[in-house]
Protein backbone atom coordinates (compact mmCIF):
# COMPACT_ATOMS: atom_id res chain seq x y z
CA UNK A 1 0.00 0.00 0.00
CA UNK A 2 1.13 3.27 -0.54
CA UNK A 3 2.20 5.92 2.16
CA UNK A 4 2.15 9.42 2.56
CA UNK A 5 4.34 11.34 4.34
CA UNK A 6 3.15 14.91 4.91
CA UNK A 7 2.77 17.89 7.11
CA UNK A 8 -0.58 19.99 7.12
CA UNK A 9 -0.43 23.14 5.31
CA UNK A 10 2.51 22.15 3.10
CA UNK A 11 2.95 21.08 -0.57
CA UNK A 12 1.92 17.56 0.53
CA UNK A 13 -1.43 18.23 0.21
CA UNK A 14 -1.56 17.90 -2.80
CA UNK A 15 -0.29 14.55 -3.72
CA UNK A 16 -2.64 13.63 -0.80
CA UNK A 17 -5.70 15.34 -2.71
CA UNK A 18 -4.25 13.21 -6.19
CA UNK A 19 -4.28 10.30 -4.00
CA UNK A 20 -7.89 10.56 -2.76
CA UNK A 21 -9.49 11.29 -6.01
CA UNK A 22 -7.47 8.55 -7.52
CA UNK A 23 -9.73 6.46 -5.46
CA UNK A 24 -5.82 4.76 -4.27
CA UNK A 25 -5.31 2.18 -1.22
CA UNK A 26 -2.95 4.73 1.05
CA UNK A 27 -1.54 5.58 4.49
CA UNK A 28 -0.13 9.00 5.94
CA UNK A 29 1.92 9.53 8.42
CA UNK A 30 2.42 13.05 10.11
CA UNK A 31 5.66 14.96 10.10
CA UNK A 32 5.55 17.09 12.75
CA UNK A 33 7.56 20.50 11.94
CA UNK A 34 7.31 22.13 15.19
CA UNK A 35 9.19 19.04 16.38
CA UNK A 36 11.68 19.39 13.52
CA UNK A 37 11.07 15.65 12.70
CA UNK A 38 11.94 16.39 9.35
CA UNK A 39 15.11 16.46 9.59
CA UNK A 40 15.29 13.51 12.16
CA UNK A 41 17.97 10.44 11.38
CA UNK A 42 15.08 8.31 11.26
CA UNK A 43 13.24 10.73 8.37
CA UNK A 44 16.46 11.48 6.65
CA UNK A 45 16.19 8.04 5.36
CA UNK A 46 13.06 7.95 4.01
CA UNK A 47 13.95 11.62 2.31
CA UNK A 48 17.38 12.64 3.16
CA UNK A 49 16.24 16.13 1.64
CA UNK A 50 14.48 16.97 5.35
CA UNK A 51 11.30 17.59 3.22
CA UNK A 52 7.17 16.56 2.54
CA UNK A 53 6.13 14.81 1.10
CA UNK A 54 7.62 11.58 0.42
CA UNK A 55 5.54 8.26 -1.04
CA UNK A 56 6.28 5.20 0.09
CA UNK A 57 5.70 2.47 -3.07
CA UNK A 58 6.07 -0.83 -3.35
CA UNK A 59 8.77 -0.40 -5.62
CA UNK A 60 10.58 2.14 -3.27
CA UNK A 61 10.22 6.27 -1.94
CA UNK A 62 9.42 9.10 -4.30
CA UNK A 63 9.80 12.96 -3.41
CA UNK A 64 9.31 16.08 -5.94
CA UNK A 65 5.29 17.08 -6.06
CA UNK A 66 5.33 17.11 -9.62
CA UNK A 67 7.10 14.01 -9.88
CA UNK A 68 4.59 12.10 -7.45
CA UNK A 69 1.51 13.99 -8.76
CA UNK A 70 2.86 12.51 -12.31
CA UNK A 71 3.49 9.08 -10.73
CA UNK A 72 -0.63 8.95 -8.99
CA UNK A 73 -2.10 9.69 -12.86
CA UNK A 74 0.06 6.91 -14.18
CA UNK A 75 -0.47 4.62 -11.56
CA UNK A 76 -4.47 4.62 -11.42
CA UNK A 77 -5.05 5.38 -15.00
CA UNK A 78 -9.34 5.20 -14.59
CA UNK A 79 -9.27 7.97 -12.68
CA UNK A 80 -8.05 9.92 -16.00
CA UNK A 81 -6.12 12.62 -14.15
CA UNK A 82 -3.75 13.48 -16.43
CA UNK A 83 -4.20 13.34 -20.69
CA UNK A 84 -1.76 10.13 -20.73
CA UNK A 85 -1.76 9.45 -24.21
CA UNK A 86 -1.10 13.21 -25.59
CA UNK A 87 2.38 13.74 -25.33
CA UNK A 88 1.93 17.57 -25.81
CA UNK A 89 -1.06 17.93 -23.47
CA UNK A 90 0.36 16.12 -20.50
CA UNK A 91 3.66 18.47 -21.25
CA UNK A 92 1.09 21.47 -20.49
CA UNK A 93 -0.02 19.65 -17.22
CA UNK A 94 3.84 19.30 -16.26
CA UNK A 95 4.96 22.50 -17.58
CA UNK A 96 2.23 24.06 -15.28
CA UNK A 97 3.25 22.39 -12.07
CA UNK A 98 6.83 22.57 -12.62
CA UNK A 99 6.19 26.91 -12.72
CA UNK A 100 4.40 25.83 -9.31
CA UNK A 101 7.27 24.22 -7.94
CA UNK A 102 10.64 26.12 -8.99
CA UNK A 103 9.04 29.74 -9.57
CA UNK A 104 5.72 29.95 -6.85
CA UNK A 105 6.63 27.78 -4.18
CA UNK A 106 9.90 29.36 -4.00
CA UNK A 107 8.56 32.76 -4.03
CA UNK A 108 6.57 32.27 -1.07
CA UNK A 109 9.19 30.07 0.57
CA UNK A 110 11.28 33.41 0.93
CA UNK A 111 8.62 34.59 4.11
CA UNK A 112 9.76 31.56 6.50
CA UNK A 113 12.69 29.91 4.78
CA UNK A 114 15.27 33.12 3.98
CA UNK A 115 17.98 31.05 6.04
CA UNK A 116 18.11 28.53 3.05
CA UNK A 117 20.04 31.30 0.72
CA UNK A 118 21.78 33.95 3.26
CA UNK A 119 22.61 34.49 6.81
CA UNK A 120 21.85 38.09 7.63
CA UNK A 121 18.54 39.25 9.88
CA UNK A 122 18.22 42.57 7.53
CA UNK A 123 18.11 40.07 4.37
CA UNK A 124 15.58 37.46 5.43
CA UNK A 125 13.23 40.94 6.45
CA UNK A 126 13.83 42.26 3.00
CA UNK A 127 12.70 39.26 1.29
CA UNK A 128 9.68 38.51 3.74
CA UNK A 129 8.91 42.29 2.62
CA UNK A 130 9.10 41.27 -1.27
CA UNK A 131 6.80 38.39 -1.26
CA UNK A 132 3.56 39.65 -1.05
CA UNK A 133 4.57 41.49 -4.39
CA UNK A 134 6.84 38.17 -5.91
CA UNK A 135 3.49 35.88 -5.03
CA UNK A 136 0.87 38.36 -6.75
CA UNK A 137 2.89 38.32 -9.76
CA UNK A 138 3.53 34.66 -10.17
CA UNK A 139 -0.54 34.11 -9.50
CA UNK A 140 -1.59 37.44 -11.49
CA UNK A 141 0.53 35.50 -15.02
CA UNK A 142 -1.38 32.32 -13.69
CA UNK A 143 -5.00 34.35 -13.77
CA UNK A 144 -4.35 35.74 -16.58
CA UNK A 145 -2.54 33.18 -18.83
CA UNK A 146 -2.19 29.98 -17.50
CA UNK A 147 -6.01 29.19 -15.30
CA UNK A 148 -8.22 28.23 -18.22
CA UNK A 149 -11.16 27.87 -16.36
CA UNK A 150 -13.23 25.95 -14.92
CA UNK A 151 -10.01 23.83 -13.81
CA UNK A 152 -6.50 24.81 -14.64
CA UNK A 153 -6.48 22.69 -17.91
CA UNK A 154 -10.05 23.34 -19.16
CA UNK A 155 -12.85 21.25 -18.98
CA UNK A 156 -10.93 18.50 -17.17
CA UNK A 157 -9.83 18.30 -14.45
CA UNK A 158 -6.23 16.95 -13.97
CA UNK A 159 -3.29 16.89 -11.42
CA UNK A 160 -2.92 20.53 -11.87
CA UNK A 161 -5.81 21.63 -9.54
CA UNK A 162 -4.72 20.24 -6.63
CA UNK A 163 -1.02 21.92 -6.77
CA UNK A 164 -2.79 25.24 -8.00
CA UNK A 165 -5.18 24.67 -4.72
CA UNK A 166 -2.30 23.88 -2.30
CA UNK A 167 -0.41 27.21 -3.10
CA UNK A 168 -3.71 29.49 -3.52
CA UNK A 169 -4.26 28.53 0.51
CA UNK A 170 -0.96 30.81 1.24
CA UNK A 171 -2.25 33.50 -0.68
CA UNK A 172 -4.28 35.54 2.26
CA UNK A 173 -1.01 34.65 4.61
CA UNK A 174 1.51 35.95 1.79
CA UNK A 175 -0.90 39.40 1.80
CA UNK A 176 -2.02 39.03 -1.73
CA UNK A 177 -5.09 40.95 -2.73
CA UNK A 178 -7.65 38.14 -3.63
CA UNK A 179 -9.92 40.66 -5.50
CA UNK A 180 -7.10 40.68 -8.17
CA UNK A 181 -7.78 37.66 -8.90
CA UNK A 182 -11.12 36.34 -9.50
CA UNK A 183 -10.43 33.14 -11.54
CA UNK A 184 -7.95 31.89 -8.56
CA UNK A 185 -10.51 32.51 -6.24
CA UNK A 186 -13.02 30.59 -7.88
CA UNK A 187 -11.26 27.81 -8.48
CA UNK A 188 -10.23 27.45 -5.05
CA UNK A 189 -14.01 27.60 -4.26
CA UNK A 190 -14.47 25.07 -6.54
CA UNK A 191 -11.71 22.70 -4.93
CA UNK A 192 -12.75 23.12 -1.42
CA UNK A 193 -16.17 21.90 -2.52
CA UNK A 194 -14.65 18.27 -4.51
CA UNK A 195 -15.91 15.48 -1.88
CA UNK A 196 -11.80 14.54 -2.25
CA UNK A 197 -10.60 17.71 -1.28
CA UNK A 198 -13.13 18.36 2.01
CA UNK A 199 -12.03 14.66 3.11
CA UNK A 200 -8.28 15.25 2.92
CA UNK A 201 -8.87 18.53 4.34
CA UNK A 202 -10.48 17.41 7.06
CA UNK A 203 -8.10 14.02 7.73
CA UNK A 204 -5.35 16.94 8.17
CA UNK A 205 -7.46 19.02 10.54
CA UNK A 206 -8.05 16.13 12.43
CA UNK A 207 -3.58 15.02 12.80
CA UNK A 208 -2.93 18.52 13.63
CA UNK B 1 9.62 21.80 -37.04
CA UNK B 2 10.48 22.03 -33.32
CA UNK B 3 12.03 25.43 -32.39
CA UNK B 4 13.90 25.98 -29.48
CA UNK B 5 14.67 29.62 -28.31
CA UNK B 6 17.70 29.67 -25.78
CA UNK B 7 20.79 31.51 -24.44
CA UNK B 8 24.02 30.26 -24.38
CA UNK B 9 24.84 28.93 -20.79
CA UNK B 10 21.66 28.92 -19.32
CA UNK B 11 19.35 25.76 -18.27
CA UNK B 12 18.25 25.92 -22.38
CA UNK B 13 21.10 23.49 -22.90
CA UNK B 14 19.53 20.60 -21.48
CA UNK B 15 16.70 20.50 -23.89
CA UNK B 16 19.09 21.80 -27.02
CA UNK B 17 20.91 18.33 -25.99
CA UNK B 18 17.69 16.24 -25.36
CA UNK B 19 16.36 17.68 -28.62
CA UNK B 20 20.05 16.69 -30.30
CA UNK B 21 20.11 13.28 -28.88
CA UNK B 22 16.54 12.22 -29.72
CA UNK B 23 17.44 12.95 -33.71
CA UNK B 24 14.99 15.49 -33.56
CA UNK B 25 14.77 18.00 -36.63
CA UNK B 26 14.66 21.54 -34.89
CA UNK B 27 15.54 24.76 -35.41
CA UNK B 28 17.09 27.30 -32.73
CA UNK B 29 16.81 31.05 -32.00
CA UNK B 30 19.07 32.69 -29.89
CA UNK B 31 17.78 35.11 -27.31
CA UNK B 32 20.11 37.49 -26.57
CA UNK B 33 20.38 38.87 -22.34
CA UNK B 34 22.64 41.44 -22.79
CA UNK B 35 19.99 43.12 -24.80
CA UNK B 36 17.46 41.90 -22.52
CA UNK B 37 15.82 40.33 -25.39
CA UNK B 38 13.82 38.05 -23.29
CA UNK B 39 11.59 40.70 -21.88
CA UNK B 40 10.87 42.24 -25.18
CA UNK B 41 7.49 42.40 -26.21
CA UNK B 42 7.88 39.93 -29.27
CA UNK B 43 9.65 37.45 -27.13
CA UNK B 44 6.67 37.96 -23.90
CA UNK B 45 4.40 36.20 -26.45
CA UNK B 46 6.04 33.58 -26.91
CA UNK B 47 6.79 33.18 -23.18
CA UNK B 48 5.73 35.20 -20.72
CA UNK B 49 7.36 34.83 -18.21
CA UNK B 50 10.58 36.40 -19.58
CA UNK B 51 12.77 33.45 -19.40
CA UNK B 52 14.33 30.75 -21.78
CA UNK B 53 13.97 27.84 -22.88
CA UNK B 54 11.18 28.17 -24.95
CA UNK B 55 9.74 24.98 -27.15
CA UNK B 56 7.60 25.81 -30.53
CA UNK B 57 5.71 22.71 -31.67
CA UNK B 58 3.18 22.60 -33.94
CA UNK B 59 0.51 21.86 -30.95
CA UNK B 60 1.74 25.31 -29.46
CA UNK B 61 4.52 26.29 -27.37
CA UNK B 62 6.22 24.92 -23.95
CA UNK B 63 8.07 26.16 -21.56
CA UNK B 64 9.82 24.88 -18.46
CA UNK B 65 12.52 22.47 -18.49
CA UNK B 66 11.16 19.39 -16.52
CA UNK B 67 8.26 19.51 -18.87
CA UNK B 68 10.23 19.89 -22.35
CA UNK B 69 12.32 16.93 -21.67
CA UNK B 70 9.49 14.55 -20.91
CA UNK B 71 7.85 15.52 -24.09
CA UNK B 72 11.15 15.35 -26.06
CA UNK B 73 11.38 11.54 -24.42
CA UNK B 74 7.89 11.10 -24.86
CA UNK B 75 7.84 12.93 -28.43
CA UNK B 76 10.73 10.68 -29.61
CA UNK B 77 10.62 7.49 -28.06
CA UNK B 78 13.34 5.32 -30.27
CA UNK B 79 16.17 7.67 -28.95
CA UNK B 80 14.98 5.80 -25.26
CA UNK B 81 15.67 8.99 -23.18
CA UNK B 82 12.77 8.05 -20.46
CA UNK B 83 11.58 4.90 -18.87
CA UNK B 84 8.23 5.24 -21.07
CA UNK B 85 6.30 2.06 -20.16
CA UNK B 86 7.44 2.25 -16.09
CA UNK B 87 5.24 4.53 -14.17
CA UNK B 88 7.99 4.30 -10.92
CA UNK B 89 10.97 4.16 -13.39
CA UNK B 90 9.73 7.46 -15.00
CA UNK B 91 8.68 9.14 -11.56
CA UNK B 92 12.16 8.80 -10.83
CA UNK B 93 13.81 10.62 -13.48
CA UNK B 94 10.85 13.12 -13.00
CA UNK B 95 11.59 13.44 -9.33
CA UNK B 96 15.81 14.05 -9.88
CA UNK B 97 14.73 16.78 -12.71
CA UNK B 98 12.25 18.31 -10.24
CA UNK B 99 15.01 18.46 -7.76
CA UNK B 100 17.44 20.56 -10.21
CA UNK B 101 14.73 23.08 -11.14
CA UNK B 102 12.77 23.75 -7.64
CA UNK B 103 16.09 23.74 -5.49
CA UNK B 104 19.52 23.51 -7.61
CA UNK B 105 19.12 26.37 -10.16
CA UNK B 106 17.00 28.57 -7.49
CA UNK B 107 20.33 28.05 -5.00
CA UNK B 108 22.53 28.84 -8.24
CA UNK B 109 20.30 31.86 -8.85
CA UNK B 110 20.66 33.54 -5.75
CA UNK B 111 24.34 34.55 -7.05
CA UNK B 112 23.20 36.94 -9.84
CA UNK B 113 18.95 36.95 -9.41
CA UNK B 114 18.67 38.37 -6.21
CA UNK B 115 16.67 41.33 -6.89
CA UNK B 116 13.70 38.17 -7.81
CA UNK B 117 13.29 38.01 -4.11
CA UNK B 118 14.81 41.18 -2.02
CA UNK B 119 15.92 45.02 -3.15
CA UNK B 120 18.84 45.34 -0.97
CA UNK B 121 22.52 45.40 -2.32
CA UNK B 122 23.08 43.95 1.49
CA UNK B 123 20.70 41.55 0.84
CA UNK B 124 22.40 40.72 -2.73
CA UNK B 125 25.96 40.74 -1.32
CA UNK B 126 24.60 37.89 1.36
CA UNK B 127 22.79 36.10 -0.84
CA UNK B 128 25.81 35.20 -3.13
CA UNK B 129 28.10 34.55 -0.33
CA UNK B 130 26.06 32.15 0.71
CA UNK B 131 25.95 30.24 -2.77
CA UNK B 132 29.36 28.20 -3.15
CA UNK B 133 27.40 26.27 0.30
CA UNK B 134 23.91 25.84 -1.07
CA UNK B 135 25.12 25.10 -4.47
CA UNK B 136 27.89 22.64 -2.83
CA UNK B 137 24.92 20.88 -0.34
CA UNK B 138 22.75 20.35 -3.41
CA UNK B 139 25.62 18.68 -5.56
CA UNK B 140 27.14 16.66 -2.56
CA UNK B 141 23.51 15.25 -2.01
CA UNK B 142 23.38 14.53 -5.65
CA UNK B 143 26.95 12.95 -5.51
CA UNK B 144 25.75 10.33 -2.01
CA UNK B 145 22.51 9.64 -3.18
CA UNK B 146 21.33 10.18 -6.85
CA UNK B 147 23.78 9.96 -9.05
CA UNK B 148 24.00 6.02 -10.06
CA UNK B 149 26.40 6.50 -12.38
CA UNK B 150 27.69 5.81 -15.51
CA UNK B 151 24.46 7.49 -15.93
CA UNK B 152 22.04 9.50 -13.33
CA UNK B 153 19.31 6.84 -13.40
CA UNK B 154 22.44 3.91 -13.79
CA UNK B 155 23.13 1.89 -16.74
CA UNK B 156 20.81 3.67 -19.40
CA UNK B 157 21.23 7.27 -19.92
CA UNK B 158 18.32 9.64 -19.84
CA UNK B 159 16.67 13.10 -19.88
CA UNK B 160 18.39 13.17 -16.31
CA UNK B 161 21.54 13.66 -18.02
CA UNK B 162 22.00 16.77 -20.20
CA UNK B 163 19.56 18.35 -17.07
CA UNK B 164 22.54 17.52 -14.55
CA UNK B 165 25.71 18.26 -17.12
CA UNK B 166 23.82 21.80 -17.52
CA UNK B 167 24.02 22.60 -13.58
CA UNK B 168 26.88 21.25 -13.09
CA UNK B 169 28.54 23.81 -15.67
CA UNK B 170 28.22 26.56 -13.47
CA UNK B 171 29.79 25.00 -10.25
CA UNK B 172 33.64 26.14 -11.23
CA UNK B 173 31.84 30.04 -11.48
CA UNK B 174 30.05 29.16 -7.97
CA UNK B 175 32.88 28.50 -6.64
CA UNK B 176 32.31 24.68 -5.78
CA UNK B 177 35.06 22.43 -5.16
CA UNK B 178 35.07 19.57 -7.66
CA UNK B 179 37.21 17.73 -6.23
CA UNK B 180 34.90 16.99 -3.29
CA UNK B 181 32.50 15.27 -5.84
CA UNK B 182 34.06 12.80 -8.29
CA UNK B 183 31.15 11.11 -9.61
CA UNK B 184 29.69 14.07 -10.87
CA UNK B 185 33.01 15.26 -12.60
CA UNK B 186 33.59 12.12 -14.11
CA UNK B 187 29.98 12.35 -14.98
CA UNK B 188 30.11 16.14 -16.79
CA UNK B 189 33.70 14.37 -18.50
CA UNK B 190 31.78 11.52 -19.92
CA UNK B 191 28.47 13.77 -21.10
CA UNK B 192 31.27 16.41 -22.88
CA UNK B 193 32.29 13.42 -24.89
CA UNK B 194 29.04 12.22 -26.10
CA UNK B 195 28.58 13.82 -30.02
CA UNK B 196 25.77 15.08 -29.24
CA UNK B 197 26.81 16.93 -26.55
CA UNK B 198 30.06 18.19 -29.00
CA UNK B 199 27.72 19.21 -31.55
CA UNK B 200 24.89 21.17 -29.61
CA UNK B 201 28.31 23.34 -27.53
CA UNK B 202 29.78 23.82 -30.57
CA UNK B 203 26.22 25.64 -31.96
CA UNK B 204 26.03 27.30 -28.85
CA UNK B 205 29.14 28.99 -29.22
CA UNK B 206 29.55 29.71 -32.87
CA UNK B 207 26.23 31.58 -31.95
CA UNK B 208 27.15 33.63 -28.94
Amino acid sequence: MLKLYYAPATCALASHIALQEAGAAYATELIDFKKNQQNSPEYLKINPKGRVPSLITDRGILTETPAMLAFIAQSFPKARLAPLDDAFAFAQVQSFNSYLCSTVHVAHAHKMRGPRWATEETSFADMKRMVPKTVAACFALIERDMLKGPWVMGEVYTICDPYLFTLAQWLEGDSVDLSALPKVAAHRKRMAERPAVREVLGQERAAA
